[in-house]
């Protein structure tokens, strides 16, 4: 065997515990209640899920209770059936597996998530991208999925296989007008895929009156669950679509397997820890997608405090509706492009502070989430963000 | 939101603990160490280890060494480069994406697990099947490679896409003839998979050896990892080709996404537990599966006790090379016709001595794995299973 270092791999250990206050954008909703690392650990094994599994296929076990859980989160979500997948990409992918055919168009916000792109790739889709309002607010226009839908009508003379639209985007965290388009896609006879990585398990989603056939969640990002683990929601017209069974055979043996999930790779790979995790923290995040309203009132809260830093500029739409927001921070900008440390000098100021999340090496856009975050950890952010510019001599009002 | 009765999420645990003998043939690979369910707690949350992530990609994140381990992982395998994918279904997809079109023949052992047949699926291919000898030893011939693969080319005019064969089953656990299979493989020139997610993480794989030109792992199954986790290991030949990056574009937005991976959606979803406890392990890993031979040992003693049982017979080759066996058991079946709980009673019995992991309401035939279970554990089931036998007037030698 060639030399390998294996100390390296001894006591690993994370550094940004719970000690610190995390920003990062993308890690907010999955940070795992108390209750739920107890579960984790618990199910801590490989296959720990399948001890009882007498079907097959994960979410047909019923101890632990995940048969009666994809049930559950189908209520929660208002829509009729649910299972999971390898993150919300392995979602969206099954989706366009199930519904699409290569060369087909299909319909996508301009501030999709990029595994969106990929999943249209992988499938070999041509995307047609509903485009947003530009600087500063970023808007995607309903209307404009109308305008997208009658152009490929008139260029192909099909309607497109599908419009996707992503709830609220991961840049600018605007908050889509998902109701809306959800109307125009039915109107039109299209499929609605609504991407809700941000947004169910963080606010209140219900997919019926969003119009959505399908929606699409993310555990370890909204969810409290330590994934990687997407939700796949649909409804009964499309269920047997998406989670249609096996069909190969082998022409030797016989074999088939017609329990199998074909989209989702027959038994979603989501045993263990993923799964457990999930239907851990699920009583945690219904309760919690009540107290919405508190979380957006913080981030307008933050908002303000930060725009008194001279020339930082809240992007995305205003007043703010999630808790995802960028900032353009021109002011700390010049501070890192005559700083040793360059762009990395913010990151390294906060990381003193026991701040963590700020993209290492970012000054010039900066994009953070203060979901969950108390009042008194918002702030210590401001108060942090505040005398870091004094410190470089930038005005704060 | 209709009623859901949140109580049966709280509070989860799994009942087969620590203090349980677990055979069950899937999970013996992936308990996790102690020192890893430290590394596990600490990197409970969703993007756990995305802190420092500058690249975009979990597997360049070099804190925590993810960037190292994969190389660290190729070398251990003796393979050129490494990726992950959500668990080894997930490779074979990857693998099939790349280096087929739909419509392709592909040759692969009558004892693949159904997930290899799921990948043919979802791409479109054809398959072949190399048979295997029946009862009762079920074994897979390496000639017959070369008898299918002529056969492909006198019936189509054209080699087949790729031959893949399963390392160890999951039925028999029986070894196959990887080199020689190899070997043909490599004299007509067809790429080579062997999946080996029973064997490499427990047993030493070398995989130039075998002349692999795709080797698949899963971390969840073999490498004592909390997965889902999939090992995607190839040559510099195809690593361009299975770890190509995305072309799509945005036609209005112009975005493009260079760095990411698309047959592993982008930046594949291991991040967090899978691959944390995945690094955790390694070192036990790396150890472990010099001791192959005393596991060996051990399930040659287990089948020994177990054949003492009247109508006991081993199934798959003889003597054992692999720790997952077979077993058919008419005089359990003839006690199950008659019983109240019908085959359930055996799964019962176990249960009672806290002995977990024979499939619930199998007794025509049992399946288990002893990996890593000491000698006074298996003595244990045997004397388990003695009693029981004893109990329900079967006779033991």
């Amino acid at each position: 065997m060639r030399e390998i270092n294996l100390d390296i791999y001894k006591n690993l250990r994370r550094e940004v515990d719970e000690s610190w206050i995390n920003l990062h954008p993308i890690q907010r909703g999955g940070i795992l209640p108390p209750e739920t690392r107890e579960t984790l650990l618990s199910f801590a094994d490989g296959y720990s899920v399948c001890d009882y599994c007498l079907e097959g296929r994960v979410d047909l076990v019923k101890k632990p209770p995940i048969f009666d859980f994809a049930d559950d989160v189908a209520k929660f979500l208002n829509m009729d059936e649910v299972n999971f997948t390898p993150g919300a990409r392995g979602a969206k992918n099954a989706i366009f597996k199930a519904i699409t055919e290569p060369g087909d168009m299909v319909v996508i916000d301009s501030l999709a998530h990029y595994t969106t792109y990929i999943a249209a790739e992988l499938n070999g889709l041509k995307i047609v991208e509903v485009p947003h309002s530009g600087y500063p607010e970023f808007k995607i226009k309903a209307d404009d999925y109308a305008v997208k839908i009658d152009e490929v009508k008139r260029e192909t003379g099909e309607l497109p296989a599908s419009v996707l639209l992503t709830h609220a985007d991961y840049r600018y965290g605007n908050l889509a007008e998902a109701a809306a388009v959800g109307k125009i896609a039915k109107s039109y006879g299209v499929p609605f895929i609504l991407n809700a990585a941000y947004t169910a398990g963080v606010m209140p989603v219900d997919g019926k009156k969003l119009q959505a056939d399908f929606l699409v969640g993310s555990g370890h990002k909204s969810w409290a669950a330590s994934g990687p683990i997407g939700i796949l929601a649909t409804t009964y017209e499309f269920a047997d679509k998406v989670f249609r069974t096996s069909t190969i055979k082998g022409p030797w043996s016989g074999r088939a397997f017609a329990k199998k999930e074909v989209f989702l790779f027959g038994c979603p790979p989501v045993f263990g820890a993923p799964i457990a995790t999930l239907m851990a923290s699920f009583p945690h995040v219904v309760g919690r997608v009540k107290r919405w309203e508190e979380e957006v009132e913080k981030i307008r809260w933050l908002v303000k405090e930060l725009e008194r830093i001279k020339d930082f500029h809240q992007l995305g739409e205003r007043p703010r509706r999630h808790t995802l927001v960028s900032f353009e921070t021109p002011s700390f900008h010049r501070v890192a492009k005559k700083h040793e440390r360059r762009g990395f000098f913010l990151h390294e100021e906060l990381k003193k502070r026991k701040i963590s999340g700020i993209h290492p090496g970012m000054t010039k856009l900066i994009k953070l989430n203060t979901y969950g975050l108390n009042r008194d950890q918002l702030q210590k952010v401001a108060d942090a963000f505040h005398e870091i510019a004094r410190s470089y001599d930038i005005g704060v009002e």
